[in-house]
């Protein structure tokens, strides 16, 4: 018999998410996690989870935690949805705004999920080329019911001006969601527009600068009427008992959270030096990781593989846009010490 | 402006989930959930979460679990998809096999999310009445692309004998999705349909019989080529970190769970003969609540409303099939007995 598999579902290229090997013994800089630990307020609250709160159901829109990051944030508590990890606010995106041939656009090269979304969900996908420097050109108009703005973007690791994500909301026409995964790493953020722009969410995740990226949580900002049709579609107790306390202290200990951001910024300036040094051309990142062009003489995809097979793990994007460069997280000092130095045995 | 929300969730009827009240003074018997708490092996493996595991992203498809999963069921490893809450799998499941006007059927009355994920993906529905005893003559053929049949059966807590499954197996000409969240409590279940028919998935959850509705996880049994579909539109990081290690350790307490289930089906007996004598009718439970039809002089909208003001939270589901019926989560014993006294106060 034949399956009523979808053939969308059938033909697409799934997601394929960043190594997740499961030795010890290697240089793991390939998916942006946040080297130093979370918050020793969020072990603390591992030790007072009640075998009650894993009995019942969870609170369904997390609602304490909702709270507090409206606070944060300085915004309403029907402003705030949690996710199971910020990658279920994408989908939850694509489905409600740009779903059965609807228009989806984001910029290329940016994160690789977005087209597979899109695949899943039909959409119609209208890809935004950037500049040879990775910057971006806006357009007058920008014509979709959903735009994915990675800010800062990755692979690129740079990010676009403040004004331009403002005049990109007037642009565009749909909805215009800013993915804000590495902004505690960035010089600003988009924030403040959503309280000016109807059409404006804004992507947040626990996963990089609370080093929370085993607990899969992450939430979307944006206005109300938005807000509650994402909650329509949800799964209704998308996210567990667990992760919205522990979400919770790592989020009260934003003096923690800063000050790993902080070292993250200052191994990130030594390591684009570093880099520059050997030849490297390295963007100017405003992430926890850089995008960095190797030497003319040199093969990105070779350097990628030797690295791999010495237990450096890395990312590589083929293709002729970003087939020249190597995606590397910031790791802490030791570890791009020790990085650099299986490069340097490379390179020589 | 207008924002693009789709049409579909703007007119949609959100799911209601039961109350989740935060006081602890109450007793809970509206969501089914297992009264008494998970393996202690799941508490101890809660103190050895390292930070290391909250750093990083965890296992994509929960490999381990995964294997381990498999074991149990003597199946294999591509035979099981793990999920964020088996309700994320029957979302998956609308949206991979019946989405786009596709057809979705289910029992009427069953579990009352099928309708709202049928509205969310613009599914075509087909809903399925049962007969005036809840019990289910299956028609000639079941021309859908997806059937969703939950065996025990909610809110009537009552199961379609297992020939009578294999035989919808056969006649249904898409997908057979058994949703088996109460099988641990049922003197039988569908697993061995899975290798006997291609087009048949059978849905499992920790929430009831593992005590483990805060923890969000549930997995999928089926052929290889339907789960392999499933796993390209999951979230890649659908189930956390701890979530995995924790449902990991209550999987291998198989004697717990056993112990909680026979717990739960002695007061089930006792509390049906105790509801019986009462002057109710009470549907013959193979699950971990009873379906309880009030005497004929009664009102069960009052006496749900009633009982809810004194602290006692039942499920209630007006309209002409469930009217006249409470849905009761069987607790302990001494809950039992507390409910039997606010229910005797209130009759008397």
């Amino acid at each position: 018999m034949e399956l009523p598999v979808r053939k969308a579902v059938r033909t697409m290229h799934a997601y394929v998410p960043g190594a997740q090997p499961e030795s010890t013994d290697l240089l793991k800089l390939n998916t942006n996690e946040n080297p130093y630990p979370p918050s020793p307020k969020v072990m603390e609250a591992l030790g007072r989870i009640s075998t009650e709160a894993l009995r019942r159901y969870p609170p369904p829109t997390a609602a304490r935690l909702q709270a507090q990051i409206a606070e944060l944030h300085d915004l309403n508590a029907d402003q705030v949805i949690l996710l199971n990890g910020s990658d279920e606010g994408l989908a939850l995106c694509t489905r409600c705004f740009g779903e059965f041939r609807e228009r989806v656009g984001f910029l290329d090269p940016s994160y690789s999920l977005y087209p597979v979304l899109g695949d899943i969900a039909e959409s119609s996908m209208i890809r935004f080329p950037l500049n040879e420097d990775f910057s971006w050109t806006l357009p007058d108009t920008l014509d979709v019911e959903l735009f994915c703005l990675t800010r800062p973007n990755a692979p690129s690791s740079i990010s676009l001006p403040l004004d331009e994500v403002r005049e990109a909301a007037r642009r565009c026409t749909g909805v215009l969601l800013v993915d804000e995964a590495y902004a505690d790493f960035a010089e600003d953020n988009a924030v403040s527009l959503v309280n000016e722009f109807p059409n404006v969410l804004v992507s947040r995740t626990f996963s990089k600068s609370y080093s929370l990226a085993g607990l899969r949580m992450g939430y979307l900002l944006g206005s109300a009427p938005l807000i509650d049709a994402l909650h329509r579609i949800k799964d209704s107790y998308n996210t567990d008992a667990i992760a919205q306390q522990l979400a919770s202290e790592a989020l009260a200990d934003q003096e923690w959270m800063r000050g790993n951001a902080e070292k993250v910024k200052r191994t990130r300036r030594q390591l684009t030096q570093d880099l520059q040094a050997r030849g490297f051309q390295v963007l100017p990142s405003q992430t926890n990781f850089l995008f960095a062009q190797v030497p003319a003489s040199r093969d990105a995809r070779q350097i990628f593989e030797a690295l791999s097979a010495k237990q450096v793990y890395l990312r590589y994007f083929p293709g002729e846009r970003t087939g020249n460069y190597l995606r590397i997280t910031v790791g802490t000092d030791e570890e791009m010490q020790r990085f650099l130095q299986r490069l340097d045995e490379l390179l020589s």
